[in-house]
C-alpha cells in the first residue's frame, strides 16, 4: 500500500512527530528511524518495520528495497522536514516496533556484554553500541538512568549496530547478580584502590564490562556487586578518558 | 586592572564575540576560552592570558586564582550570555594569544605524535587530543582541512589537554616526510590490502600515528608517505569504528 500525505495535520504525521517523546513512543509502541542508512540497516536485519515514509524523490530512489508488506507513505518536502531531527534531513524515515526487553533473560544470557550505568550523552551511548558490535560483543544493556536508546542522536550514532547485536534496557543489579552467580566475571571500571590494570586481565569469553556515568562513574552499589574493578593507567595530565574511548580500549583488549 | 562593562556595544565585547570566527581570531591574534575548567587549566599551564572576563558572581568566586598582571573585565549577565557558545554558559571567559605553530619544527620534533588528516567533527578532534594526552603522547598535529582547534566545541572536548601536550597546525606531507627521513615510523590507519594488525606492531618510542577523515579515511597521497598502514580487525557487523575510539585503541596499544 502506498498513500500520499499532503497535510501536516494528518493524524499519522502527528503520531510520527510524537515519536520524539517517550509518551509518543509508548502510545504506539514504536519508534522512528531517520535517514536511508538506518532504514536500510533495519531492512537488512529484517526488522518488521510498520511504515516507511519519505519524499517522492527518496521513495523513488529506494523503492526496490522495500518489502511488499510494508505500508509506504509519500510525504511533501515540508512535512518531511517536520519529522527530521537533523538540520539536513534526508527525507526518508521508517517506524519500527519497540523491541521486547523481556526476550533476553539475564539468568540465561551468554557471551560477552557491555553494561551501561547512567551514561547520559547520546553520542557516547551510540558510539559504545557501535564499538561493542565491532569488537564482537553479544549485547549491550542500558541500565536505569541511561539516556534512551530511541533518541535520534543515539539512533544515528549507533549506525545500525543496534540491529546487529542485542540491545536491551534492564536493571543492572539484576544483570550483574545473574552473571556473577553463574561465575561469569563482571568487570567494573571505576577508579578505586583495588582496581586492576585492564591489561592484566585474561580475554573475556563470557561475562560483562560495566561503564559508568560520564561525571560520576559507576554507582557505588553496583560497583560492590562486580567481580573486580579495572582501570586504564593514565600517563599524561588528562584527568580522565572519554567514556566511549575508554570502553573501546577495554572491549578491544578483552574481547575484540 | 579591573573594568566594568555594561554596554553590549562596547568595543571589547564586539571583539570577543568576533572570536568565534576565523577572521575575528586573526584580527586580534587571540581566541576565547569559556568556562572555569578551561580558564583554570590555562592558568595552571601558565598560558599568558590577555584578559579574564566574567559576571560579578563568577569573578568573585575565582578571583584568588587570577594572576596580578591580567586585565579583568566584569560583565553584566546579559553581556556574558552573548559571549557563550553553550546553552548554559558559566559566565566566565578568558582570551589567550594564538599559539605559535612555528615553535615546533617537524625536522627536529621528537617523541610520539598523533597526526589528524581532515578530521571534521569538533568532538572527535577534542576527544583525540584529550586521549593523546592521557596516553602520554608528545603532541598532535592538525593537518590542513581539519576543523579548527579554536572552535568552542573542540576547546570544550579537549578539556584542557591542549595545555598539557603540543598542539599545532601543520602540513602533514611535511611532517610525515620529516619523520620518515629520520627513520621514525609513521603509521597510517587506512584499510588497505597491505595493512597490518595494530597488535602486531612494537610499542612506539618515537614516531606518529595518522588518523583520517571520518568518511573517507586518510588522503591517498599521505598514505603513500607512511611507513606502513595499520588496521583494527572488526569482528562484528559494524562497518567501521568511530575515529576517536579507533585512535584511542591504537594509541593505548602502541604508546599508553
Amino acid at each position: 500500500m502506498k498513500e500520499k500525505i499532503t497535510s501536516g495535520q494528518n493524524k499519522r504525521v502527528k503520531q510520527w512527530r510524537a515519536l520524539t517523546s517517550k509518551k509518543g513512543r509508548k502510545a504506539t509502541q514504536s519508534y522512528l528511524l531517520e535517514g536511508w542508512h538506518l532504514v536500510q540497516e533495519a531492512l537488512k536485519a529484517q526488522l518488521p518495520l510498520t511504515a516507511i515514509m519519505g519524499t517522492a524523490e527518496q521513495l523513488d530512489a529506494h523503492t526496490a528495497s522495500f518489502p511488499a508488506n510494508v505500508d509506504v507513505f509519500e510525504l511533501t518536502d515540508s512535512i518531511a522536514k517536520t519529522l527530521g531531527d537533523t538540520s539536513t534531513p534526508q527525507g526518508i524515515f521508517a517506524t519500527a516496533p519497540m523491541p521486547d526487553d523481556t526476550a533476553v533473560d539475564p539468568a540465561t544470557a551468554t557471551g560477552t556484554w557491555l553494561f551501561l550505568d547512567q551514561v547520559q550523552d547520546p553520542g557516547n551511548i551510540g558510539t559504545m553500541v557501535r564499538t561493542a558490535d565491532a569488537a564482537g560483543l553479544t549485547g549491550v544493556v542500558l541500565g536505569q538512568g541511561s539516556a534512551s536508546r530511541f533518541l535520534p542522536k543515539v539512533l544515528r550514532s549507533m549506525q545500525g549496530s543496534q540491529f546487529h547485536i542485542q540491545l536491551v534496557e534492564g536493571d543492572l543489579h539484576e544483570w550483574i547478580t545473574a552473571f556473577t552467580q553463574r561465575q561469569l566475571p563482571v568487570y567494573g571500571t571505576n577508579l578505586d584502590p583495588q582496581a586492576k590494570d585492564y591489561r592484566d586481565i585474561d580475554a573475556l569469553q563470557a561475562g560483562a564490562i560495566v561503564m559508568g556515568n560520564e561525571g560520576n562513574g559507576m554507582a557505588p552499589d553496583l560497583q560492590q556487586l562486580t567481580t573486580r574493578n579495572l582501570y586504564i593507567p593514565i600517563k599524561g595530565q588528562a584527568e580522565s578518558l572519554n567514556v566511549a574511548v575508554a570502553a573501546g580500549i577495554v572491549m578491544f583488549r578483552l574481547v575484540g
